[in-house]
């Protein structure tokens, strides 16, 4: 159904007649809050205070030291890996949960270094500019302590800079601060056709768009558990390894949990078969369950159409936030930082302002629309006010609701109240 | 009050007058069980529960996203890092909760190389060829990286190791099979008289034995939170840098959680002062309340002489089982390996038996007493049966009754029958 004019009563329409409305049921989410800030930290599944009660009490307080094996314990990095699995084209066996993004990250990108060494003339990684500072932090430990280049470009010259002196390209699939999303494909093709590696951090993808990392070809990839997975906060991040490379893995945070026969508790390092190499250090127990818990809710929806129904009801959110935006903002001084191209954006929208974005948020979440608030650089980028559109949870209504409030904020002036000019550490 | 006989009856006239008894009253224990394996998993806090609840439901179910400012997750890991601090002679700010052991002992292993390297003919990390394997994988790995040599020695052969071709000197503070502990003061002055530094793990020390980091002169530690530290299942781990190098300090792992500014998002890495520096990742919120909760069981020790008076009745309950030990199962097979000598005895007892070592102890698990077992090299090493006494929540009498049964399990020869034959993963 076409959504014109674009009023509260046709969004409400619209969510009675949405196959995924149900899915938001399986949410704890507080009354009168729109929460737009599931791409920083998604919102608690009602299964999870259960399922960790039941890790605490049962499997913890009563099963003590068995539960390693009596309660599945030492699968769970594996198990809730394959959950990830089938929502970024993976294959059963290929995913593994653990450990942070940011550690996740030094060990692929270690891994895909090692095997580009093969080749010497290779010194450069290649990346953007505006990736998550750290993906760029680790990327740069890694080059100074190995002697190697980061090349940070802009997203208009990364054709320009996939040259035969590059070992891998580093990229975000879908851009924190604009929501801009990469074709993976294309530009996997293009790297490959040049002779390097890709290394994808899904955090902003995983649970949020479709993602084939089989069929785009790709290399590596990590991603995150707290933002569209729901998680939790500091949920375990995962990691993925093409099987092709499987043969020539060499990754340096080579804990017990990463080799072949932990328990054997011999003195030299034997690395577990393919992905499971990657684990490091005793997997977090209480993580794992309730990122397990927040996978169920995604998963959820593979009978209503899986991550393509999602990903069209997305785009419809976004689109719907975007239309409104532009109807009724005009004249605020916003501009939108996302491309109106489906196929380049990503489940946020995020709109720029010259001055005041943080105020600006801050009156929003009074009003309990919950977005967030990121700093430009004082150059190139503007200040950011996010709004993150999770199909799991988010209606047309709300999208309404949010442009509506946004909206008052403005009409109202409020936002230049001195309380909203008070900053802290996190939005 | 000395104790002998040694009988069931004076054991409980022994836990009658320990001041120290009632803290047991913080656990959850399965009635029936005697829980000799806190040394591997640590029992579930009453208090812990609770407090889990109150960070899902409340912090992040109904806090969401701003709960990271509201509830003090940011200071969660410092939080945390300062009640260890307490058990380890640390000060206040010194010690981070983070990761794993092994992810910890990789950036402060590379920490301490960093600045060894300044002297470029020291080539060479010592430690013990029975370190924890996981120390001895990630040592591995930095050697192989950076060209240096790991040179493992048995116990006795660590003075004549000591030599000025030595970087790094990597030790567990008490040996996790043995129960052998070292005296850190006098190695750490050994070590830095031929000018090395000193990291040393305190898996099996940290809530266990009494530690003074800073008057053993010590450099650098990590320790595990879910041993005596009660953190549960895969709780963060912690590091501790002694603050004379905070400002010669650079680790690999620079997530921005290490950043001094992690939310300026800025493109460049610029380490966090002190400590803090060696975060890396977004930790994990469960993780660290769940361990916070295990802290503030030690720490309720403090009003009742604290560490020292828990080493006291540790000391009591390792020598009566070794003493039981001898009086009780003499004839069938066991030897004890964990030194007589109190000075050299962290809190656990290990039994050796040239076979059946497997069985016997899940003939025991069957009984609810709940130890482990780690098994030899098949050369130089037996296999292992492992008992920890956590003075937090054993008793004289649970000593008593856990021989009791052992005794039982040989005279009967029960542990001979098939079904206790059957290995699984972890004990």
């Amino acid at each position: 159904m076409p959504l014109t004019p674009r009023t509260l009563n046709n969004c409400e329409a619209l969510d009675g007649q949405d196959p995924l409305a149900g899915l938001r049921a399986q949410f704890s989410l507080p009354e009168g809050v729109i929460y737009l800030d599931g791409n920083s930290l998604g919102p608690l599944p009602l299964a999870t205070p259960g399922r960790i009660a039941q890790t605490l009490n049962e499997e913890w307080g009563k099963g003590l030291i068995t539960s390693w094996n009596t309660a599945g314990w030492l699968d769970l990095p594996q198990q809730v890996g394959d959950k990830i699995a089938r929502l970024i084209g993976a294959h059963p066996g290929e995913v593994v949960a653990a450990d942070s993004t940011s550690i996740n990250l030094y060990k692929i990108l270690s891994a895909a270094l090692n095997i580009a060494a093969d080749d010497p003339r290779r010194t450069a990684i290649v990346s953007e500019r505006g990736n998550f500072p750290t993906d760029l932090y680790i990327a740069q430990s890694l080059c100074r302590d190995r002697g190697l280049t980061l090349h940070l470009v802009e997203r208009d010259e990364l054709d320009a800079a996939l040259r035969d002196d590059v070992a891998v390209l580093m990229l975000t699939h879908v851009d924190y601060r604009t929501g801009t999303m990469h074709d993976m494909a294309a530009l996997c093709a293009q790297a490959h056709e040049a002779g390097m590696l890709t290394v994808w951090d899904l955090a902003h993808s995983a649970g949020a768009v479709p993602v084939d990392l089989h069929a785009a070809g790709a290399d590596f990839a990590v991603g995150c558990g707290y933002k569209y997975l729901n998680g939790g906060p500091g949920a375990p991040a995962f990691l993925w390894m093409n099987p092709r490379h499987a043969d020539r893995i060499r990754q340096p945070l080579t804990g017990w949990w990463g080799h072949a026969a932990p328990f054997a508790f011999t003195t030299d390092y034997i690395p577990a078969a393919g992905v499971n190499g990657f684990q490091s250090g005793t997997p977090s127990i209480l993580g794992l369950a309730a990122l397990d818990c927040g996978l169920d809710t995604l998963l959820a929806a593979e009978g209503l159409g899986g991550m393509v129904a999602l990903r069209r009801k997305s785009l419809a959110l976004t689109s719907l936030f975007m239309a409104l935006v532009q109807e009724r903002l005009q004249g605020h001084g916003f501009a939108i930082a996302t491309p109106a191209d489906e196929t380049r954006r990503g489940s946020q929208v995020s709109l720029t302002r010259a001055e005041g974005a943080w105020a600006i948020m801050q009156a929003l979440i009074e009003r309990g629309v919950i977005g967030d608030f990121r700093a430009g650089d004082g150059k190139h980028q503007h200040d950011i006010l996010r709004f993150g559109f999770a199909p799991l949870y988010i209606g047309h209504a709300d999208v309404w609701q949010a442009v509506d409030q946004l909206h008052q904020v403005m009409q109202s002036g409020q936002w230049r109240e001195a309380r909203f000019a008070q900053r802290h550490a996190v939005t």
